[in-house]
């Protein structure tokens, strides 16, 4: 499992009053993983009906890389600038099936 | 908004008991979607830590033909199929920012 590629889809839902500020720290967030080793996809959506929604559809080139992805400085300064701006995140690693 | 691509997310959770039948007639529905007009991906994934937790990542032509694809025959015979089996599907129409 660890050497096989994995997909993450990632749901970020701001605070309403909070959403530009995540939309700007979630942009920044996409430049820098994006050099990360091991990430092969990291594309950013804002949800149509619901502006405070955000999600993330991944793809890492192992299980591990991407935990070395959680662990890494982007993410964790992520949080820190997102500190109380943020309802709920749900994160979901996944196989690709078809 | 109705002639732009757009992105679809969808969560399919099945009933514990029949997530062999759902995972079954989930694989059908992909061969038969990717042959609808406007469908340029159509993924579908299994959660790693929760087997009845299906997700589908979609790229369609159009908003209005990934609503063509909603009242078409494979989604119509989906659901038919796996009725009483699903415990919640949530979808979310969602726009590519980055």
């Amino acid at each position: 499992m660890s050497n096989q590629e994995t997909t993450v889809v990632a749901k970020i839902l701001a605070k309403p009053s909070q959403k530009e500020l995540v939309r700007f720290q979630l942009l920044k967030l996409v430049e820098e993983t994006r050099t990360e080793e091991g990430c092969i996809l990291y594309d950013l959506h804002q949800d149509s009906k619901n502006e405070n929604l955000f999600l993330f559809y991944e793809k890492w080139a192992s299980h591990d890389l991407w935990q070395d992805h959680i662990k890494a400085k982007p993410l964790k300064r992520f949080r820190k600038a997102t500190k109380g701006a943020i309802e709920e995140i749900i994160v979901n690693e996944l196989a690709h099936i078809k």
